[in-house]
C-alpha cells in the first residue's frame, strides 16, 4: 500500500524540554526523519553545519524567504530560523514521516502551510503540580497562586491549535507517548480509507 | 489529574479475527476492562457464564431492552446479544477504559450511543492482496478480479464509521496498534483541554 509520510510537529513553551525529547526519540526510531532546521545564528562550539542547523547568513535567508522556500521561519534575537519546505515536502512524497520540532510561533505557520500534520504540544508538568498547591492551600500565597493560574491558562489557550499534548514528566514516557502518536495516526481511518479508495479507482481504470 | 477511562469498540467484517486480536490484547494490558455481552444463545461446552457471556433467557433479555439497561443489543440466528449498558457506564466514570469487540451492527449502535467512543475496524489483509492480483492480471479471471473489487467496496464504505483501522496481518501487530491507540487517544488535546478547563474552574471557586 502506498502511502504518505505523515508530517509530525512537536512544540511547547519554551524550556519544557523539546530538544530532549526529540534527540531521545531519535534515538529509537530508525524510520523518522528529522527536519534540520536553518538559521542565521552563529555556530556555536560544538555544532555541526548540517547536524545541529543549517548555517546561512542573512542575505541567503532572505533570498529562501523570497523564493518561498520555507515552511516556516521566524526571528528571535535578531537570528532567523527555518525550515526548509522543500526537503519536508520531498520527504513526505517518499513515503517517509518527518519530525519537526520547534517553537511555538513556527508550528502555527506550519499549520497555516500543512494543516494535514500532526500537531504535538509538550507541555510542563506544573500544571497536575497546580492542584495539589491548590488542596494544600493556606501554606501558599495567593499571589503565587494567581501567578500560576495566569501561566497555566496562558498554556492552556496555546495548545488549543494541537491534537495531542504530551506531559513531560519523565522523557522517556513522553518519548513512548509520541511514537504511539506516531504509530496509531497511520491507523487513521481518513488516511487508510484515502488509500484504499485510491487503490480501488486504480482498478476501475485498468479494468 | 482526574480523568474518565475511554470507550474502545473494536469491530469488523465476520471472520476478520477480532476475537483472536481481543484475547492477544488481553493478555498484554491489566488497565482494560472487558465488557462481557449478554446472550440468549445456549451456553457451549468449555463456555462459562460471567466469562464468555452473561447467558440470560428470552424473557430476561427483553426485560433488559424495555428497561434500556443494554448499550446495544442484536439478534443474530435467533438469539439476543447484547452490552449491558450500566457496566460500562460506572467502569468509564471510575476512570477505566472499557473494551468492547462487537459486531459491526453493534458498533453502529454504540457510536449511537456513545459518539465519544473510539472505534476502531479491523480489516481483513485481503485488500492489499488486491493490488498484487491487479498487477498480475491475466492470471487471475475477471470475474473474480470485479467480485473481490465488489467484496472490497463494501467493506471500505463499512469502515466510514470508525476512526481507526487495523489491518489483521498479524496478530501481535495487529495488538500493538491498537495498544499505540488506546496510548494515544489518552493524549488527545481535546481530551487533556477539557481536564485542565475544569480544573482552573476549580481553582476559580476555591479563590
Amino acid at each position: 500500500m502506498d502511502e504518505n509520510g505523515i508530517l509530525f510537529v512537536l512544540s511547547g513553551p519554551s524550556g519544557v524540554g523539546k530538544g530532549t525529547v526529540r534527540k531521545e526519540l531519535f534515538e529509537q526510531e530508525d524510520d523518522l526523519a528529522y527536519s534540520i532546521s536553518m538559521t542565521t545564528r552563529e555556530r556555536r562550539a560544538g555544532e555541526q553545519d548540517g547536524v545541529d542547523y543549517f548555517y546561512k547568513t542573512n542575505q541567503q535567508f532572505e533570498q529562501l524567504i523570497a523564493d518561498n522556500e520555507l515552511l516556516e521561519y521566524a526571528r528571535f534575537v535578531n537570528n532567523y530560523y527555518g525550515t526548509p519546505r522543500r526537503y519536508v515536502e520531498n520527504t513526505l512524497a517518499a513515503g517517509q514521516d518527518v519530525f519537526l520540532e520547534i517553537e511555538v510561533q513556527g508550528a502555527m505557520q506550519v499549520k497555516d502551510n500543512f494543516p494535514e500534520g500532526v500537531f504535538i504540544f509538550l507541555f510542563p508538568p506544573s500544571l497536575d503540580e497546580l492542584k495539589s498547591r491548590i488542596t494544600s492551600r493556606g501554606t501558599e500565597s495567593q499571589d503565587a497562586v494567581l501567578k500560576r493560574l495566569q501561566e497555566a491558562r496562558s498554556e492552556i489557550d496555546m495548545m488549543d491549535a494541537y491534537d495531542y499534548v504530551v506531559v513531560n514528566d519523565d522523557v522517556q514516557k513522553a518519548v513512548m507517548k509520541i511514537q504511539s502518536i506516531i504509530q496509531s495516526e497511520h491507523c487513521r481511518r481518513d488516511r487508510i480509507a484515502k488509500q484504499y479508495k485510491r487503490l480501488l479507482e486504480e482498478v476501475n481504470y485498468d479494468a
